[in-house]
């Protein structure tokens, strides 16, 4: 027996209509179109990321998560680029045998993120497949005009900063694979940072008034680096040691040191990574504090490059190799 | 062995950064977003649509085909709001075992389509699945402001109007189906109505500028209707002998008049349908005669009824049944 369905109006009716109640131009989704207003003086940022079952999260993870991650990486590229959450359109793709409670679950983990972070659906599409489910969304954001923050403007002398802690995920996504054992508390602590990202929404006023260059890390620390780096035509160095760990990390680390090879290459942190002048440190630290988000100077850069070179230097000015720089679950 | 991949990062920059080059907020897709600005009393209209291969194209269309139809059923919705095109965004999700000259073909079949119905790619995410073939594309225009069409500002006593042919869509897929037989000419008219949607770009301005209210025809002649009336408040009616067919649908249905319903049932028409005064029929006759695109007045709305009603008559004011009125194809 298939589970119960209301059908794709039903269901759009019933449980994606709240969503857009916030936005006046999704016309409660009931066009073909949605219609949005730019305030003078302001542009429109736009970002677009997919997350499909089993690439980008686990088939074990409950429906309201699969909704909130997917929401969560696209704002995170809106707070690495200094923007405030606007709105979103969402396609989803889910088989014919998924029921309505799944996708009211799907959509009850989506309002609640729309709360927290200040963003209302403006429209969407709805598929099935018989495939994996996917779910992409198209992410708007404004900024003042000219002032979006890209990965192109690090300058001579930067201070390179993170946010957040580094490796949470990479290591959680090994404890959920069975790569990795480490004790009870420590598992819920880095398979949720896998699971969920936490976008630095509250961020982005402080990074769109003082970073040069900025970029969310979604490939790997080294990877997103080098990416900043190039776009930049500058070179950077990072001390390893100045990388901030959770605890949880840092005990799975000092069992195992070379998992930390997998903090530096491995992805899906959604932390940002920065570049901004000296004088800019001690606002983006206040701003950071106030916000309660970690904000760590963990290297700089260095000279103008052509060909742009990224190091990963440990206490003795060594450079460490990194076992999977700029993986990508493409 | 697998086919040639240059890999993510190398498809990105060998087949799609050349399609944002007309599009400078795009930043050369080598960013997290992209940066658009809204000119000075106009708005942005954005709509989502996105095609599965085996529910929304054949399995055998080819990857510029595939694209090209991913991209153009965003343009219709864009049309039938009255918006001039500006720039879009996809996403795309192939198999592992796809290979650079699928992609290539694909990013052919938008540039192709970027050039005829001047819009182009501002950003975009790709996949891999094990599932089918998809592509998502969200794509965004531009109205003066105030001023997109929607579905609910139909009035009393407006003409309902119809551009170009229907029909054509669902007996091409009828026939690429097996269901139906023509030869070989017809055959070729109707399934390729059915692969390649034709939006009225062209006729926007003239939309923008008389249509009270406009839908485009995704679900049916009936359904699409329906939703326009219901969204207005207003009952409506169209005669069935005066809607468009072509001469390909037009010997179909002589030869078996029972498909007459599927035209008016059948989904993939991707024509406007729009409701406007009946002094403004000539201005919108000569702006879609000089954009070569047919329009037919094809009934009118009645009377304000808050349990809207839709009728399909025939030349005896009989009203006629719909096979399939609401088809969706979710």
């Amino acid at each position: 027996m298939s589970p119960a369905s209301l059908g794709e109006f039903g269901r759009i009716a019933r449980f994606f209509r709240p969503l857009a109640a916030e936005f006046p131009g999704a016309l409660g989704l009931t066009d073909d179109a949605a219609v949005l207003s730019v305030p003078p003086g302001q542009e429109l940022v736009l970002t677009t990321d997919a997350i499909v079952a089993g690439v980008h999260f686990l088939p074990t993870d409950g429906p309201g998560d699969i909704a909130r991650k997917a929401l969560r990486v696209n704002l995170s590229d809106l707070a690495a680029k200094g923007a405030r959450p606007l709105a979103y359109t969402l396609t989803l793709a889910v088989g014919r045998d998924v029921g309505d409670a799944w996708i009211e679950a799907f959509a009850a983990g989506l309002a609640e993120d729309q709360a927290y972070y200040g963003i209302a659906l403006a429209g969407g599409d709805s598929v099935s497949t018989g495939g994996p489910v996917w779910a992409s969304i198209t992410a708007f954001g404004l900024v003042d005009a000219g002032r979006m923050v890209t990965r192109s403007g690090a300058q001579l002398g930067d201070v390179v900063l993170v946010t957040g802690t580094i490796g949470d995920a990479a290591l959680g996504l090994a404890v959920e694979q069975g790569r990795l054992a480490v004790d009870a508390a420590d598992r819920d602590a880095l398979v949720g940072r896998y699971r969920l990202p936490q976008p630095r929404t509250y961020l982005a006023h402080a990074v769109a008034a003082h970073a040069h260059a900025a970029i969310d890390i979604s490939d790997g620390l080294a990877a997103d680096f080098g990416h900043l780096c190039r776009a930049s035509g500058v070179s950077g160095r990072i001390a390893v040691s100045r990388i901030p760990q959770s605890p949880a990390a840092r005990r799975a680390i000092a069992a195992s040191p070379a998992l930390m090879s997998q903090v530096l290459g491995g992805g899906d942190d959604y932390e940002i990574l920065l570049t901004a002048p000296a004088n800019a440190v001690p606002p983006l630290m206040a701003a950071a504090a106030a916000a309660g988000i970690g904000l760590t100077a963990v290297g700089s850069t260095d000279r103008a490059d052509s060909d742009a070179e990224v190091y990963l230097i440990d206490d003795d000015g060594n450079r460490v190799a990194v076992e999977k720089a700029g993986w990508t679950h493409s």
